[in-house]
């Protein structure tokens, strides 16, 4: 079961304030919990039902503080999800160190201000998809360790390195050591048609603003993707994929 | 303001069951309605607040039987949306009839089983700014008319024909006028070598289970995205625009 000190240690961890304070967050649902026990990553506990038992066999292995079996009805109780009949685990949240402009692939992403749990997550499972290790987040974006986030992310969590930076500060660093700094919008080179050699860093702009305009000063090249239709715009997340698409390919 | 029949009337409207009935749904917010007052569609009432009066005047030259100015309040407690400071419109469910396949443009998409109406609102969003005109929606399919779905198209189910269909039925017969059926898959061809002259329907597969069995059957081809990293799957409305970029600039 959980006790009334782990159920008060999980909710509170549905708070921005409470997981930056314990450095730590919370991981939900059968998809989710099976990559964490694949992961490095520290876990402190896990709550889990008799659905998850086959999966815990296969990692007894792992060193976990706390590990109990509850029920569906507590998962739902006490984390965000609307049903959740597998587990819940309190994780540390890794300490990564920003690369150094050698260190980096081909391809990163940075967000300037991107608010929507639901987008960061998925931008996060599409970065998995296209192999990009280093996603930059403004001070400004939504916290990447919200449950909402992580739930999105499918896993992919647990294999990107997410740095909430000055972005400002950083992109011109990075544009000094000869990084593309490429920026979305909606005029520029045509995606289609972008090509180049260099390493390079994408920034994606706000669900409602676009790219800020601190932001826009350091971009060596603008990028667009063409539109063969009437919509007005694609969402940050639809957006992000077609980017890393075109340019994973070249 | 909003009278106790128009209250019930657009409550019920919420309602899959009574939007059937009554071939009639609704619009919200800002964009779904400036882009509503721009299409043909057939407006039964329009409530609007103030800060939609600017709009409102651009096309006063429409016919709506009922337009009302109310408040923010009472667009909130009939719709669905959680803030809704501009308007709220009941609609009629525009009458579409199946294409034959000499009409199809270049590309149509088919998506069978959808379930989610955020996915499917966004899906309509791709198709609109990829110049897609018909969208053939399996009976299973979540409900295109729901206040969830029409929030997320951002305007594009003013200008997106949306038809639900025997899947089945349909897409034989496609087939056997020569148009080409492709179904996204996790293998198959790889999109980024995928070339065509034919015109195509591309089928999308439920968030769960993919391309259902008697759909796969009528298949000519099976397209990939090719995956660099290692998340498993990509979220079906992500696929599907991925997918759209890569067919239309062919």
């Amino acid at each position: 079961m959980m006790n009334k000190r782990w159920s008060k240690e999980v909710r509170g961890l549905l708070q921005k304030k409470k997981r930056k304070e314990s450095n730590r967050f919370i991981v939900e649902g059968r998809k989710n919990i099976e990559e964490l026990l694949r992961s490095d990553l520290t876990i402190e506990c896990l709550f889990y039902t008799e659905k998850l038992h086959s999966i815990i066999d296969k990692y007894d292995n792992k060193s976990i503080a706390v590990l109990q079996e509850t029920t569906a009805e507590l998962l739902k109780q006490n984390g965000h999800l609307q049903t959740n009949d597998s587990g819940l685990a309190v994780v540390h949240i890794p300490t990564t160190s920003i690369p150094h402009s050698t260190d980096l692939e081909d391809l990163s992403l940075a967000l300037d201000n991107v608010k929507d749990p639901g987008n960061l997550g998925t931008i996060l499972r599409i970065a998995d998809w296209y192999g990009i290790k280093n996603i930059f987040l403004s001070k400004e974006c939504t916290d990447a360790f919200a449950p909402k986030v992580i739930a999105s992310t499918m896993g992919a969590f647990t294999r990107i390195n997410v740095h909430q930076v000055d972005l400002i500060e950083l992109l011109t660093q990075y544009k000094q050591d000869n990084i593309a700094i490429l920026g979305a919008d909606m005029v520029g080179t045509d995606i289609h048609a972008y090509k180049s050699n260099q390493k390079s860093v994408v920034v994606m702009g706000s669900e409602s603003h676009g790219i800020s305009e601190n932001v826009s000063g350091i971009l060596n090249e603008k990028i667009t993707i063409p539109r063969y239709g009437q919509a007005e715009s694609l969402n940050v997340a639809i957006a992000t994929a077609i980017i890393c698409d075109n340019i994973v390919r070249k």
